[in-house]
């Protein structure tokens, strides 16, 4: 066996050695020789900080150039510190999808959240909207909702959430509704948004981003002005022309985003750190510790596989149970032993990240940090 | 707006009541009456505990009478109280999927305790399986993790998995590779096992089940003894003559389990509470507070949907986002209003256990109670 397989002579398992292969990996740790061992008890989620950096200032510079207000979305990442550079970039605000994910990040200091979410308004869902510091604003898309802001502190703003083609929550611009919810938010409307989810899959982003274009302004101006917020990961780099964006995945990129044309695989900033458990040298099939419990499974049709491994988008995981991810490999490329590395590139990083309570940063000059996923689990 | 439906004249939102119409709901809450109010924030988990003990009860009575021991695996409920249950019950033992469950279940007093995987045995590995108090054993299924178990403490046993027909870990029976497993393993070895996970799917079963009778026996023909171990939800009702079964799943059940033919809707015991929070009157459609962080997006092409409406099979939900569930509602039922309170049942139970800190328990008295799913997130 060669070195950086994990197994010595003598059958006792060897240090794990974080390296690559030259013949079959690539990505952050290409081309890269490291001093030190780490070991990392995998599965584990690895953030590349330099990639991480490019992706966060590259949106920004989008959005500075378009004159659009950027407004990330931290369900992605659901940490501090990468909000917190986000905000550093010239980010106006955070995006959150629930109330205890807003908790977590004004707890933090971020005092300007949005809640994009068409909340249902419980007693105890207005107890905790009214405690939480700073600019808070939620979504809405009915009249019941927006009689019941009523109970809201006064300084809590509203948005109206429009369809602009996705056909998941949302009024359509045309509807009556749009009026009567404007009417009975008075003096707490602030503008109308959407997500243009439509967006996703090979393609469709610019035709995603002008709908959205459209719906927001049809609604503004049935409504007589405010702010119109939109944006979504693939439809980013066609959005213009609207007050202020939303995109998420951008951070990190994951399979979705390549195959939808929103990023390159150079540009995946988190990955899966596995590790090879099984192999059958006949049928080319090897079984990594990366499952379903930490790789997730999302899947759109569009899309092959359950993720692939890093540099070698052939090796796709063709089947996911809990605790192990089945790859049959490519003839050409050599079969992974038992015991080596391979890094994923998940199908969807806002899932990938909610299932763990940490994850390992790499900084530009080779060394590691960890992270805490402070808002995993917050789904209410 | 009708009671139980969150709002009140004056626009301000009631609190919840868990109460659910007679029109089109069903299941472990239905055609009760509550005297009291509660509010849970949604979404949640909700066990029903009269179906959890009536489904231990059943598995550890078929057992029972097979003569087969029953060790069932904990992964699908991570809870120490429902471990607890089992081994009440009569189970021998546990199954976990990774040493950081193990740890969490011998910590809790468990002593005999089965890590049904082929763990890469690295230096840590090493060090913490050692550390466990309590007959440990665990899964090999290559050469070189047998040389590697060396460094194991020398109580601690090994199980050869053999692959019975789901061509994911273990060697085949006739492959020349487990004999060279045994004699690497010396006397550490203790049997084989397997997972028979091609009983998934409707009608599987009594093929899954007879596949692994047969792998497991001629395996242990051929190493001339040792413990014969294996066991799925969907086979169980058909296993027999092995000395163990390892199922999971049948504690809550869920749409994967049904569509197998492992259990009628009526068995499940584990749901998830969310919230209707938009609805769609013309288009007939529903947008629930449940999204893929909590019901998960596992859904093997032979199951329709990512999960149905408790108590109405046609409601099932048609696309899943992080934070929205999509439903077009079937024509025949009354639509839901906006705050109306429904419990999902999941493809698939053990993918929703790890997505949340802790599961609301309804006793038969009607009270209630949490449990902290303690083993949440050990991936490895």
């Amino acid at each position: 066996m060669g070195t950086g397989h994990g197994i010595q002579q003598g059958g006792h398992p060897n240090r794990l050695w974080w390296r690559s292969r030259s013949d079959d990996r690539s990505g952050p740790f290409e081309h890269k020789e490291y001093s030190y061992s780490m070991m990392i008890d995998t599965p584990a989620v690895l953030i590349d900080r330099e990639r991480l950096t490019a992706n966060i200032s590259r949106m920004a510079a989008h959005a500075g150039a378009h004159e659009i207000a950027l407004r990330p979305h931290v369900k992605t990442h659901k940490i501090i510190e990468i909000a917190q550079m986000q905000v550093d970039a010239g980010a106006r605000g955070i995006t959150c999808a629930t109330i205890g994910e807003a908790e977590i990040f004004a707890g933090a200091g971020f005092t300007d959240i949005f809640i994009a979410y068409p909340l249902y308004l419980t007693d105890h869902a207005v107890q905790r909207l009214n405690a939480i510091p700073g600019e808070i604003s939620i979504g809405v898309d009915s009249v019941e909702m927006a009689q019941a802001t009523a109970g809201l502190r006064e300084d809590i703003k509203a948005l109206i959430e429009v369809d602009s083609g996705h056909r998941r929550s949302g009024v359509t611009a045309t509807a009556s509704e749009l009026s009567q919810i404007r009417e009975a938010l008075g003096s707490r409307y602030a503008g109308v948004f959407t997500f243009p989810g439509h967006s996703y899959g090979p393609g469709n982003g610019e035709q995603a981003a002008a709908d959205e274009l459209q719906a927001l302004n049809n609604s503004v101006q049935r409504l007589a002005g405010g702010l119109t917020s939109g944006g979504s990961s693939p439809s980013a780099q066609f959005t213009d022309a609207i007050d202020e964006m939303r995109p998420g995945v951008y951070v990190f990129n994951d399979s979705q985003q390549i195959t939808s044309g929103a990023c390159t695989e150079k540009q995946v900033a988190m990955t899966v750190l596995s590790t090879v458990v099984s192999r059958n040298v006949s049928d080319r099939r090897i079984i990594l510790d990366a499952g379903s419990k930490i790789l997730s499974t999302d899947k759109p049709a569009w899309i092959d596989g359950n993720g692939f491994v890093l540099g070698n988008p052939e090796a796709r995981i063709s089947a996911l149970s809990e605790h192990h991810a089945t790859i049959f490999w490519p003839d050409k490329v050599l079969l992974p032993v038992i015991g080596e590395q391979l890094n994923i590139v998940p199908n969807h990083a806002c899932n990938v990240i909610n299932l763990v309570d940490e994850v390992y940063v790499r900084e530009a000059d080779g060394t590691f940090r960890t992270w805490k996923v402070v808002a995993r689990g917050r789904n209410n």
